[in-house]
This record gives structure tokens, sequence and C-alpha cells, in this order.
């Protein structure tokens, strides 16, 4: 699917070899901001990519457009990993399992969508694309959760997303407190479910 | 409590008058901010209180110094409620009765804290006394709870700040979807619960 995803930037569609160069440069600048924060230079990532500051440039004219997407790219990778939840583990299980590895990507996605906002990107307006993947994921993962007895029946996917939210700021505020975090995301999860 | 509170700037000791100038002061910018959000100027406060606007610079030299004792006055004001609603309802329902005003007045809050940290204030830092009072009545709430078997036994005070800093995340989410809001909100307080 990365090979298929239209430029955040640009209308024109790039071709195959345009198009390899910019995948691997998104990988390689998102293990950079992963690994060196969000502050790290576009000169920092060229370095690592083995290629001139102006390739960089050339797929993404400003730093913003490189973090905006990482971050797009980390979303739609979540949503395709959620598809892949629901197909190996069933409807019994994905939901909880999606929602464990969507809470433990938050502080890197965290770290991305803050820096995003510091330099003024609509966060939400960059990504509506990605969580519109990410939304069709939830109703398909809620759906199976719901009619497998395991969620409660009343709870309806703008809901799910908040709380998905909300429990990344939970850990947020828990960084370094590893045992609190696991018992405020054990409170969550168990609201969610079918409770007799 | 509010007349004991020392100022957040300055280390002298008030006089009664300059004190209840302060208070004054600090009710009219809540008013204000509330009304017209936190963009409201200095001077339109000064305005609404009746007096000039030294007097307003007086006590609060900078806009941030201002917004930021109007949050640790709500804040002050949120941790004597929860210290009424022990007294009132008792230890069954106190935890969950507070744990809704919280959730309730957090849009104000976090427009407060939004436009601190926006201004570049540590947020965290500027309210730590007041964070302290809370935890104090987080504490007295839950193990009240606890003690009546209405709140699961494995909760500790940090993980429930956090949960109730994650839960207003979530009802900021989900801003004019008071339905969705409820349901949000109903899973989480289902979480707190002693579930069998």
């Amino acid at each position: 699917m990365t090979d298929q995803t239209p430029p955040v930037t640009g209308a024109k569609p790039l071709r195959a070899d345009a198009r390899r160069n910019r995948a691997r440069l998104l990988e390689v600048a998102e293990e950079v901001f992963t690994e060196r924060g969000t502050g790290a230079s576009t000169e920092e990532i060229a370095r690592h990519a083995n290629v001139g500051i102006a390739t960089v440039f050339r797929h993404f004219p400003t730093k913003e457009a490189l973090l905006e997407a990482v971050l797009v790219r980390r979303l739609e990778r979540l949503a395709e990993e959620g598809l892949r939840l629901a197909a190996e583990i069933g409807p019994t299980g994905a939901l909880f399992a999606f929602f464990d590895l969507v809470v433990d990507q938050s502080p890197v996605k965290n770290a991305f969508a803050a820096a995003l906002a510091g330099a003024g990107v609509d966060v939400r307006a960059a990504t509506s694309e990605a969580g519109r993947a990410m939304g069709e994921v939830l109703t398909e993962l809620l759906d199976g959760a719901q009619r497998a007895g395991v969620v409660r029946r009343d709870l309806e996917v703008p809901e799910l997303t908040a709380i998905l939210v909300g429990t990344c700021r939970m850990m947020e505020h828990l960084d370094g407190h590893p045992e609190a975090a696991k018992r405020a995301r054990a409170v969550v999860r168990d609201g969610l479910k079918a409770c007799p």
C-alpha cells in the first residue's frame, strides 16, 4: 500500500524510481526522528539516506512536510496492522490487540504530532486521509468484537477513537511509571468489555 | 481558603485590602477569560473590574501571571469541592461525583492550560502547589471508595490522576458530540469500578 500512497504535496504522479526514493527517504526519516527526536535536521536525514539535501527537498520542500509524511505513513501502517490482526487473531481478540498496539506506539506518534503542531501544522487536517483509513479499521474491529460479545454493545467508533486518544494521553502522563501505566490501561480495557 | 492563598509572584505578604483586591481581580479575570476566551486583554479585565490597568499590573505583572493565577485558583477550588463531596456524599459516591466534576470542568481548564503553554509557561510547574492539594484530595477519595468496595483495589493515585487527564482529553476530542462523550465517560467510569 505504501507504494500506491500519493505524495502529500504536489499533484503529479511520481515515476516508479521517484516513488522508491521517496519511500526510502521516509523510512530513513522515521528512523532518524524516532532515534534522535523530531528536532533532527533535514541535513542529518539526507546524510543517513546517502543522498544530497536537494533530493530531500525535491520530495519534501520543508521539514514540516517531511514530519507530516512520516506521521501519515505511521498511521497508514497502523491501519494495515489492524486489518492483519482482524484476519489473524479473529474478532474476539483483534480489537484489544489493536488497542494495545496503538497505545504502545503512542509516545512516538505524539512526538511527531507535537512537533507538527509546534510548527503550526493542523495535525488533524494533515492526517485526515490516514484518519479515515483508521476509522474504517476501527469500524471493522469494533463490529467484530461486538458480534463476538466481548465489547459493550453501546460503543461506537467516535468514542472508541476518543478513548484511544485519551488512553495515549494517560500513557504520556505516566511516562516512566510502567506499573501505574499498566493499571491505567487495564481500567480502560475493562471498561470497554461487555461487563455483566 | 482563597484568602490564605499566597500570591504566585512576589514574596511579601499582602495586606488585607490588597488581598481582597487581588481576589476580586482574579474573580473578574476568570469570568472574562471564561466568557470571551483566554485571548481577552488585561485592559478588558481592568475595565470589567472597574480599576485602572496599573492596579492589575501591580498584582499580575504579565497576562501570563494572571492566567496562571486563575488556573491555580480553579484547581484549588476543585480540590476544595472534592473535600466537600467526601463530607457530604460519603465514600460510596464521592469519587465518582468528583470524577464527573473534573471532567465537566475540563474544557475551561484545558483552555487556560493551552493558553499558558502557548505563552511558554511550564503549566505543570506553575500548578505544582495546587496539584499537590489535588493529589491529597484524590488520595482521600480513592481510599474511601476502595474501603467502601466501589472502586478496584489495585488502583493508585498516579494512574487515577492520569485517567482523569486522559478522560478530559477524550471529552476535548468529542467536543460537540455529547452522546458519544457520555458513552466514553461511562467506559472509564465502569473500568474504575470493582468489577466481579
